[in-house]
């Protein structure tokens, strides 16, 4: 089998380094095609592990300097692991976070990174977006997005037109409403709009607009953050059980 | 006057990028040397603002294509800054945040721009550690570090003994208080860890240790995530009024 550069149309991505490649191994070992090892990589117990998991799940675990050189630009890359992208369709009874069009790799890994941390596990993404298996997605959401649903839709209304009894919150800087104020429902979404230009005034028909306030010195805070904020404050109360 | 590369040690720095120089110029105009531009920069407006800011403040706005050679690895950059690395050191009245050990440029800058989005304008690094005027530190805060002061120290007891009478807030994994249910008091010092290793158990000596709660499948949160969502507790109240 070839090596290919990772692309956002093809239907193979990997993991970059050890704790991500064990991250899959763990909890996507279905989805894995094969695992490459580096010649530098050293007998550490990182190493013995890689080698278990490849062995209980009948992985291939190949010695292949030349996969580095392909698919890898850091120099402390020792293993990578390639796999079929594949589908974690949402889960219809609990909370969903819905990007529209993000379209930066790292934030979105960082976003999922904090939604894991907060126990919603359900991404909705509306396109154009990035792809959720870019290894730099991977990379920031540290391994956690083995643990995601997610779904891609064309619209806002596709989602709708899916998932109906979701209350809707919808963070904008043209909010009425602060976070401070809010008393989430139990099945929520939280919608934010693309890094640079926010969601469209037009999705106000739609519900709650909801702002995070701040000093009028930052045009805005940055997605993650707004994201991860909202994130806390919706689920707090459920970590004082 | 020779242009040279970005240092961490050298007293010079640059703002890439017409927002970033924009800012420079409004907020700290006494600190600019000189801003070059690129025969390729349009006469839109945004060359005029920045040309009549650089009249207005007697400072020298000059054509120079190899400066961008120099400096800048963006294609789409079209004017930089040059400035004087100034000191702007801290208000003992108010609250704080404390960064020990920070390592990731575009993460201080991303906790810049947070801070000033909840107006705490005051950041403390303790070294070793990334240097604020790192150029990917001021595109990371789009700006709003003009807005900061700021000091560093050599210790964390060295800070303690300038600064007194701050209320500290230790964040850590095994902190023992859940942000939830913490009432900040007027003047407190948020305290953070490294990226990769976080606050030394032996900060728990120092005061309370607190945490954020969150799901096990993470190991921790983003570290500008964390500083943001403690930022955004500790000051949201005054957002009531």
């Amino acid at each position: 089998m070839s090596i290919k550069k990772y692309k956002k149309h093809e239907d193979i991505s990997y993991t970059l380094g050890i704790t991500l490649t064990i991250e899959l191994l763990k909890y996507k070992k279905e989805a894995v095609n094969r695992v490459f090892y580096h010649s530098k990589f050293e007998r550490s117990d990182s190493f013995f592990e890689v080698e278990k998991l490849c062995k209980k799940n009948n992985v291939n675990f190949e010695l292949n300097d030349k996969a580095f050189n392909i698919l890898s630009d850091k120099e402390n890359c020792f293993v990578i692991g390639e796999f079929k992208k594949y589908h974690n369709p949402l889960d219809e009874n609990v909370p969903h976070i819905v990007l529209v069009n993000p379209a930066n790799a790292g934030n979105l890994g960082t976003i999922i990174r904090s939604a894991i941390g907060f126990n919603i596990n359900n991404i909705v993404i509306i396109k154009e977006g990035v792809d959720i298996f870019d290894p730099k997605v991977i990379r920031a959401s540290m391994g956690s997005i083995f643990h995601l649903n997610y779904e891609y839709f064309d619209s806002f209304s596709h989602y709708l037109t899916k998932y109906q009894d979701h209350q809707l919150y919808l963070f904008m800087l043209k909010g009425s409403s602060s976070l401070i104020n809010i008393r989430f429902k139990d099945k929520f979404a939280l919608v934010f709009g693309n890094e640079a230009t926010g969601l469209p005034d037009e999705f106000l028909k739609y519900g709650q607009g909801v702002k995070i306030d701040h000093s009028k010195i930052i045009d805005s805070l940055n997605l993650p953050i707004a994201v991860s904020i909202a994130l806390y404050e919706a689920t707090k109360e459920k970590f004082l059980l």
